[in-house]
């Protein structure tokens, strides 16, 4: 759809400067963006690409304004402002109630008539399914799940029986939630697995990326605050708990019984081990291994950057050559 | 179900103190338990939450025995015991026979006709399905797939062709067993993909978790253990051999070719490179690189734990300095 | 099926040592080929087991042909000679088209009579399906997805709206191409989703590992180009562009934005940071981390071996020890 740039500047409450008249019909990368186009800048650091735009309009911070070319549009949180306007002018398409060829719903399953079940979906008993929820293709949601309103499913997501969602949840292909936890009691030959009988509670605006996989809880819930987003191949182990608006990136993995709090940044292929507690507002960089409780506000790491191979290797060999005792230590043989 | 105290301590072997008479219907967590609960107290750490339980019957160690304030079952494996029992008390529904809409069944397979098969499941030519063997919905189960009796897969599972399995294995959605491992031999102009010409045989009472993947050998076949259990993204590269009752956490990633001893314990987003030899009874702490063979018995480490981000930045940069060669190596450039 | 070593002998330009008019009928280990079996012996470690197989013809370096106790076939690249001989005596089955029940196919797509449909596959409004594709059980391609001539996708593969892939593209089980990529826009309340408007194009002859996730762009396309091979449970982040004939290991996790050159081996488990550049031929060994862009060619670093736990424990002390400000800094606390 196309706004002008007056009723950007008003529906978002940025301002303007530039010809309130001008219409912008979708967004573009600042480097490559055609005329009838909205962008953005973030920082001075793509100054260079600012000044050449062509874009109609950038939504950028005010000490960027003087240096805009084009029409520019004021926030405070320039990027936060032009995912909204960007969301308003790619809209993501209503959902159409109805149901697919091939849907099994159980009889008992309560779906509301607004939302949309895709081909092949599965829904269980006593499922709740909430006004203008979307179904993928191919997914399967066991008896008992909930579903608030407005919640997406791509194709091909588990919901294991009982699993709750809030309103607006998120959940992309392969994801799995619910399945149970990696409990084993080892006893004098080999392990007894332990029933997991609590059950997995997201919030409101929860998203789960592509094949991310959250576990049951044995007794008791693994919870998943409001706002929370797990990106793609993020594995929550069973009774976690994870606080409202923590951002937790790719390849994470986080073993059972840990406790993060709210409104953390949680690094790409970060380690968590289990029956810790993180606090609220803490970074862990990327690649970071969390071995202990980490308190809140703080920035933790432990990820060693990589350098010429060569040189890695004398680096590694004098860490062990320190100590006397360490000598031949790394062959670990 | 209900069962009184004098049933379970008969059954499991258990040393009673309190009313046999009481009942308990269900486990709860020792801090949460209502009356009626049956619970587990491990160590000494929660001997303040023992002391207050409203649990009717608490499974402990003898030396926790004198501070439980309601009736006790001593065992030597606590949390062992308390697993039986729960299995017992919150049994899974037995498996009923039959096959739900949707369901292609190649004409030459063979399917109990105790085995469930459920919405949308593929089973092709010539696999064979065990007595009250349970298929998830929307799984596929390949050519030549062998299960043995009472295994039980989730939804969304995919068996490829001629995979084996033995009795009592578990399979959580997203797993994916079988498929060709990832060979290529380099030639003048790109690679060329080596056929995976064998399969992947797994023992009795494996369990492979949600959206894990084993690759099928190349040539002789990826196997995997009695009662080995896999957590959840677990990668198995092609030709791996895993010993029985070994376990392995979250997020391990093992190369082509690595043989991994019996009753082992790997730890959480452990890497294994290829053509290595962990002997028995190896046990590798989470987030550990192993890059040579390790022999058994024996505890193997290599990750850092995270600290306050200045304080690491600041002991990279002192490993480098140690070596004045290394002056400027941390950037990599 | 059967060939003779002359006709292999001519048809792959090798050099025979031995009988013309031999058959074989299959491929097998150096180690455990029967008479009637070709095998392969690339190096010099092998040459214990050279001298004794039973196979009837080896395909291998010239160094090794004097030890060859049976037929030789010289080949200055004898893995990928042998890569190629074993497709011909092992051929893939040639792709049927067709449809099997329960597909659904959107009257606006167009898909080729050659290429087969597997059951309950779902493809949406505006898909291409060139010639002799396969699409597995369970596949879903959403509205708008193309793909060249003589694609394959196992069970259970996901590509989402708009997913472009070239000829000969190999999908395996759990593999999702396209879902939005993770971009937030941290807000004074939360984030803000960002909308990702971009795509995915894969180039010829891509493989895409089980469960591995490609993300689509924000605005402008994630690209992998031709010839690159990604293994089981790899990440790659929205907008990231991978040169052609790179090689990814399993369980590596790519941020995004990130540009990967041609000709690259990244091991397995690496990290890489986002909107970094990685030159023509870099190799990162395995379980490293990506923090800076790296010139190639070369060949980076920073995996820690695992040691003895105990002696593990104590090189980490020692490096916190030899800063006086780190003292105690270890636990995080």
């Amino acid at each position: 759809m196309a706004m002008t740039l007056g009723e950007i500047a008003v529906r978002f409450g940025l301002e303007l400067t530039g010809d309130p008249g001008l219409a912008v019909d979708g967004v573009a990368a600042l480097a490559s963006a055609a005329p009838g186009k909205l962008t953005f800048c973030t920082g001075a650091k793509y100054r260079a690409e600012l000044a050449v735009t062509r874009a109609t309009a950038v939504v950028l911070p005010r000490e960027l304004a003087a240096a805009c070319p084009v029409a520019s549009l004021v926030s405070p949180r320039p990027y936060a402002a032009y995912a909204r306007i960007a969301q308003t002018l790619h809209p993501v398409p209503a959902v159409t109630g109805g149901r697919a060829p091939g849907v099994q719903v159980a009889p008992t399953a309560q779906v509301a008539a607004s939302a949309w079940i895709g081909p092949n979906v599965v829904i269980g008993d006593g499922a709740v399914i909430g006004e203008r929820c979307s179904i993928g293709p191919n997914s399967v949601l066991e008896e008992g799940v909930r579903l608030g309103d407005d919640c997406r499913l791509q194709a091909g997501v588990v919901l294991n029986r009982g699993v709750v969602a809030g309103a607006r949840c998120s959940f992309k292909s392969g994801a799995v939630v619910g399945s149970d936890g990696f409990g084993f009691a080892p006893d004098a030959d080999g392990y007894v697995k332990v029933p997991h009988l609590g059950g997995v509670i997201l919030g409101d605006d929860v998203e789960v990326g592509a094949n991310t996989t959250i576990d049951r809880g044995t007794i008791g819930d693994t919870v998943v605050g409001d706002g929370v987003k797990l990106d793609n191949q993020v594995q929550v182990g069973h009774n976690c708990r994870i606080g409202a608006h923590t951002v937790i990136a790719g390849c994470v993995g986080i073993s059972g019984s840990s406790i993060i709090g709210s409104r953390c940044m949680i690094g790409g292929a970060v380690g968590i081990a289990g029956h810790l507690e993180i606090g609220d507002e803490v970074v862990v960089t990327g690649y970071s291994l969390v071995t202990h409780s980490l308190p809140g506000p703080g920035m933790y790491s432990s990820g060693w950057p990589a350098i010429e191979a060569r040189k890695w290797r004398r680096a590694v060999a004098r860490l062990h050559r320190l100590d006397p005792r360490g000598r031949g230590g790394a062959g670990g043989g």
